[in-house]
């Protein structure tokens, strides 16, 4: 942490900068410029508790130096984490695996044909929400468990592996019990009694980026899991809120070589969110493979036009299916295979 | 809603896209530009479900015309809004109320010591987080009900209301048993499952607009608990993300007239929060009465250098009290009072 | 200038950075904390050119410590400059000027007729575009030297001062001829060679922030021309770019008391463009001026529905005259007039 | 266009715009909805000049449902745009050109040295500024004609294309005559007098997206080119501002499929700028290439840590030519060349 203080401090300011400090145990470094007085702090900030520093005399800012994550950090784990998925898939590796499937589990009918179609082109994870959060009180909501039953059954018929969000604390045992991956939504990134129980529980869980959360925010929302004892955590790039009003969001791909640099956790991205629009779901997930994405989530929609939630961003089978054959060329000239 | 037709639509897609919205009992309305064909719709939107008409072959383009909420309209009611808080004071009238006090209840001895001083200065209401929302799960948490009880003997003492963050269903009832008005904060904003509790409350709702939410969706959100039938919703700006870093947040000051020219329900702003550094949360105060906004949330803090949460922008006591002298006189100059 | 090493920075990495401050003539200090080594930089900066040290091996990240500018700051100029338009009018002092016409000067007629109605109400200077910058080439462009002229008889018939907009270096001599303020719009901030130019003219410059400009990237802005040798630099906030939709821009009235914090220099609001709906540009201008601004621009049309630009945006003349007298008000309540 | 008419607007309000929009020479199609009044307007809106119909009585809010840009659409021209440079180079085809070289051309040595690796490594075009848009005026402003001439001489030696900025009209004919395409940096994609200026040179153009401009902006700008006479455009994705702050800006490779699809022109891509970090250019070169990019702009330098600009976002030619191989491989994956 470094104490920048302002033209004006008095000598009285400084020393009460360094005095404060040195009460908290940490040893201050005066370093008095041409232009500035800066104070540079070592030792274990966590001894300052929330001490505001900034609001001491005569001080004009405060600059962090450490990130304030641990174990999402590198410097905790320098090896990647590899998140095993059930007993025979692991996220993380070589193989980047698709998960595909309807935003919202809507029929039995639709999802196991949409599970047939999706395992034959080749993806190995079923995605369809049974609780959904909408913006709207009036748009459908989900079918609950009724859903997480059939997206089970699907995974019993296709050998796929299942991912669904839970959105509330009171259905995180039966959503824990059903689903192979638990996805935490945009819009409870920040919902930190759900991380925190979340950190207590024995599955891997895919942690949606805040629709406006910077990076650090995000891996903090990590670190909440991590640090509850949960290290299953998969981190997932959606979009991000910007002025553009042509996509729903702005789909940040730098995203995944940054955090692939400050953490050890694997990375996925769901353009599907991310630009709202199915015409560009294809090029974006090319984009993403070449960008280094562990994963990818993607709508698929057996007749998009009537799909009960998000119908204008999903893909028909047809299209999915191409798509694939592009993002399997695009892994091998990298190494890597789908 | 108005569909606009790709310019290689054929008469086939546009055929199509009128049948579909006529087999949902709507009325459409075709017009053949000399550039575009568009589509316009007539009748009750929610027939359609979330039937997605962008994603029927040939669409470019589907532009929603009517708001989204209902309830939270100036259509739904013409009157404006008053919550009443308690038996004799309302949020909504010509009198601007101040809600004032520390981020989070800390100790008896703090509560009671800035209670008192925020009284004298004029303000009406007590605010004190006991369940905080922190970005780090190693930063303090706040006191839970003990702060509670600390907040309810300050109303005691010192006949102020009080106003405090529920975070969590689980601590809903406690909150509610305790407060007179529930804060949700920003994070929470679309927490759907803690908004449709909240409906069902019979206590007012302090509404915090979410980091980056449009102000359709914070009146969305408003709509999931005036839907539930909770009535008393009160709105609070408090800044949203912006890409200055100069600032915690932009505080958007616009929303206040916006809010009451869309809405019939009481706007309030806390500047604290939207701009994160006390030297400048006095004239932001002055712009928010000056806008018209029904109501202030304002940090202070005895010691905001030991604050253990906000410090940084946190007024002292003696602060405050200059800067009410300044409200005071705005208001006057506007027909209002403090 | 702080430099962080990277965690698995070596020695050699560390002795590198130092060696290279020190061949620039600086002194480098190190500072190896349990976590991080950093590195801070003592002298002046400028010896470095643009030397990239986030390049050197082992750098993490580089923080920067002083302010970029330097004639724009505070430090450099401690009292408030008051800028003098013409020999009768200074702004930066307790009058708050306001700065009323249409966006384009369209007619003789139009023009003469907004000016008397803007003089009546309390305006002193008076706006008007001759060139106008327009997002499409198929608008109108503005009269050129014709609207200049049209300025000059309004200033002579009504004694107001004039403000307008230069775009581009072939017209700056006959814009500096006609004007008393000249106006460099949000799309030329950082029209750098714009900038030089002005910096070597003899008259006040109204400076408007890019539409996404930080603070700090609008005052190195002014610094171009105060390092030209122009000192008369005004600043104006006029909204910047956020997600938000409903409104054209986000006012960001905070910059009002940031920049009176960093800088020197002077600062007017010009809610027309920030917010780009009249029905919100009374309670906007009223926050304005509540938060210390040391003026107003504001768009007044006597017929919006046919002004040839921004009609939505503009005041009639009776809705400016009942705003004008709110202005006054609460002017007074702070101690300052209009 | 459509305009929305208020819940309160009366049968006058209706029948004054129904008049207005026909003695413009429109047609007016009246829709009379259970909760709304819309008016649907046919025929050509430049009748219309700048009239705001937002600002007639009883109007809620207008709709446009053209396109702005004509000659930038696909409407206009159906078949791609492939630019030819000299006379054995086209951008636009089935080979994807990388633009390569320093920010700022510093000297004959740094340059020629440079040429030579990025030719070796695969590039077609060097890239390298003389006159330099810098945010301090303190800062290197670049060599000016000097720096032509030595790209000129790089040309002739390694047989490369050049591309370099063009900041001022004054210089334009200078850089005209020596450059190969002329590039316009994104602070001036919105200086329409240069912009005007371009529309009449006959050159190609690489146009930079803004830095908080829309789609829809950017391909006005490219529209005053398009309409001067200048048919060679070339758009080019740099990054835009967002709230996100470890990177320089946040690259919107979205922008890439949505460009192809709403214009004939072709679309390159800078991921030095987006990025700001040399770490994460190469992730994201492969993740332009794979979204659809007609090429690539890179900056090289062979001392980043000395360059005079822009030295933290250089790749070194070693780290060129390897990520150069990976580019190559999923161009080939996707029936491309590099």
């Amino acid at each position: 942490m470094i104490v920048i203080m302002a033209d004006n401090a008095t000598e009285e300011d400084i020393q009460g900068v360094v005095k404060r400090l040195e009460a908290a145990g940490l040893r201050a470094h005066l370093s008095r410029g041409v232009e500035k007085t800066i104070i540079g702090l070592i030792g274990d900030k966590v001894r300052l508790g929330g001490f505001a520093i900034e609001a001491l005399p005569g001080v004009e800012e405060v600059i962090p130096i450490l990130q304030p994550y641990k174990m999402a950090s590198r410097s905790f784990r320098a090896e990647r984490t590899v998140v095993p998925v059930g007993e025979d898939l692991v996220i993380g590796s070589e193989k980047i695996h698709v998960m595909a499937g309807p935003c919202a589990v809507e029929s039995r009918e639709q999802l196991l044909y949409t599970a047939e179609k999706v395992r034959a082109a080749g993806a190995t994870i079923l995605r369809g929400g049974a609780f959904k959060p909408r913006s709207s009180p009036y748009a459908f909501q989900g079918l609950g468990e009724q859903g997480l039953n059939i997206l089970a059954e699907a995974r019993e018929r296709f050998g796929l592996k299942i991912v669904t969000e839970v959105m509330d604390i009171r259905t995180l045992p039966i959503v824990t019990a059903y689903t192979d991956i638990i996805q935490i939504g945009t819009r409870n990134m920040q919902n930190f009694d759900l991380l925190k129980e979340i950190g207590q529980v024995n599955k891997p869980v895919l942690l949606k980026r805040g629709l406006s959360a910077t990076i650090e925010e995000w891996l903090m929302a990590a670190e909440y899991i991590l640090s509850g004892g949960n290290s299953d955590v998969i981190l997932c790039e959606r979009g991000i809120r910007s002025f553009e009003t042509y996509t729903r969001n702005t789909l940040d791909l730098s995203a995944v070589p940054i955090v692939k640099h400050l953490s050890h956790l694997p990375v996925v991205v769901d353009p599907s969110h991310g630009i709202g629009r199915w015409k560009f779901v294809a090029p974006m997930c090319r984009a993403a493979v070449a960008a280094g994405a562990d994963g990818l989530l993607v709508e698929v929609h057996p007749n998009p036009a009537e799909a009960l939630c998000d119908g204008a961003q999903s893909l028909t089978p047809e299209n999915f299916e191409i798509m694939m054959g592009d993002l399997r060329r695009i892994a091998a000239a990298l190494g890597r295979n789908i």
